[in-house]
């Protein structure tokens, strides 16, 4: 027999709920069951067999909505000439496959080195809109889609990122990409501020997560930016410009973001692994 | 009954190797067995409950080796002024808790974006000269220590990161981290090159790590660095300046490596996460 908060309970759990074939994610509610005393960061045990990784290669000319350059390198020597490969980015923080931290558009938000790695491992929920997108790219992602997933899928997993598929991470390269209209306007989905409010209220969410350069609809990325007040204001983190994200369930999957340490923060360039 | 590849099978092996505590992970040996057609980048089912932060938060000034400043942040934008706080980096890619990709000492070894993200999720043996280090700050971790860990907790876990604990990583704000003597040498332990080779010829491991500033002893780091050129050149990586190593056991976690996946990169600023 095995000591009490054994994976035999979770184990009998999971395939009552047919969820072993070739691999799965506990969700927090029967994992939390079985370990009640669990330490420190993850509140229970977490299982995963697979990953994905959902990062863009960053490279100099990655989109922007301006056409600014965002990133750029100097080698600074190079194995050919110096027996050593080493280079210099200059980088604004928000660029290729990035998180916002809720300082990024708050007062005194969280910097990115003081989100607690709890939020850096997390349930993910993936929420596809692309056909919607595929017609109206100024379309966004509202709190009736959040429902009709919910009546498919059941509740949302406490603590989450809700993420947005809308088909973009599709199109790094095509000019849909920034949707630029050559008017200095965007056309690109994103989420709806309603929905920022409904899961503040409402859910119990960590995060909300686009496949576009920007959790606003590019419309609303102009200068209003609701969404970034909304959702970062009230101390939640955000992650855009996802990669991949066809090859992930639209529920049982994890989120790894990978966000390096730098004091002060608004956000980074993060490497986006998803565990399942 | 659970189906073939239950995790029954695998906690019943866990459980008589008494590593069912508050949390374990489970070794690829005996995963692998169980799990013999698992898909994709993990070999098996890895399962945590704790997660433990090994990174050290990078600022202006952080330590390197000549005093040359490696980070520096301009501030684009501020909420006070502007509604919006954004800032731009200038970094070294080797600054802070990084990685060091194989290109880096190599001509033609793997940039960071291609690293397989099997390699970023990985057992870790930790390995403690800090005693030695105290009295001798030039020491090198050799073949003997590796043997040493071996008889007193097995082989070394497949595919794993064999990491120096010096106790440098307590060391960040005294003079010592950088030990340079004024004199443009450097006094802080690292691998020998006989370790270097040792793993390579000897045993399967993916990456070595440290919690000082090279993975060369900081004697062996002002040019000839004979443990970068043989370990990166062997198309293996390295992780430097990680943190808070006496908060993880000599065996059982795994490493998570978050480094941004940029184009050509030979390193980045890495948050390296311990899975337990
Ligand atoms: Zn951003
Ligand atoms: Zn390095």
């Amino acid at each position: 027999m095995c000591p009490p908060g054994c994976l035999h309970s979770i184990c009998e759990k999971a395939t009552r709920r047919g969820l072993l074939k070739t691999g799965f994610t506990l969700g927090l509610g029967a994992a939390a069951a079985a370990f009640p005393g669990t330490p420190q960061a993850q509140a229970a045990p977490t299982s995963f067999s697979e990953t994905v990784d959902l990062s863009h290669a960053l490279y100099e000319g990655f989109p922007t909505f301006s056409g600014e350059k965002w990133f750029t390198v100097e080698h600074l020597v190079t194995f050919a000439k110096d027996k050593v490969n080493l280079n210099r980015w200059t980088i604004v923080e928000h660029s290729g496959t990035h998180m916002d931290a809720p300082i990024h558009f708050s007062a005194d938000g969280l910097t990115a080195d003081l989100i607690p790695i709890s939020d850096l491992i997390v349930p993910v929920a993936v929420i596809n809109i692309a056909s919607r997108a595929a017609e109206n790219a100024d379309t966004s992602l509202t709190p009736d889609d959040i429902k009709a997933w919910e009546a498919k899928n059941g509740p949302l997993p406490e603590g989450c990122c809700v993420v947005m598929n809308s088909g973009w991470h599709k199109l790094l390269d095509d000019p849909k990409f920034t949707g630029n209209d050559g008017e200095k306007r965007n056309h690109t989905p994103g989420f709806h501020v309603e929905t920022a409010q409904f899961l503040i209220g409402e859910r119990n969410v960590k995060g909300i997560g686009v496949d576009t350069l920007s959790l606003d609809t590019g419309l609303n990325s102009g200068g209003a930016f609701p969404v970034h007040y909304e959702w970062l204001g009230s101390g939640r983190w955000g992650v855009e410009c996802l990669a991949n994200l066809d090859a992930i369930p639209e529920v049982g999957a994890r989120l790894f973001l990978g966000i390096p340490k730098v004091r002060g923060a608004t956000g980074g360039p993060t490497r986006v692994i998803a565990l399942l």
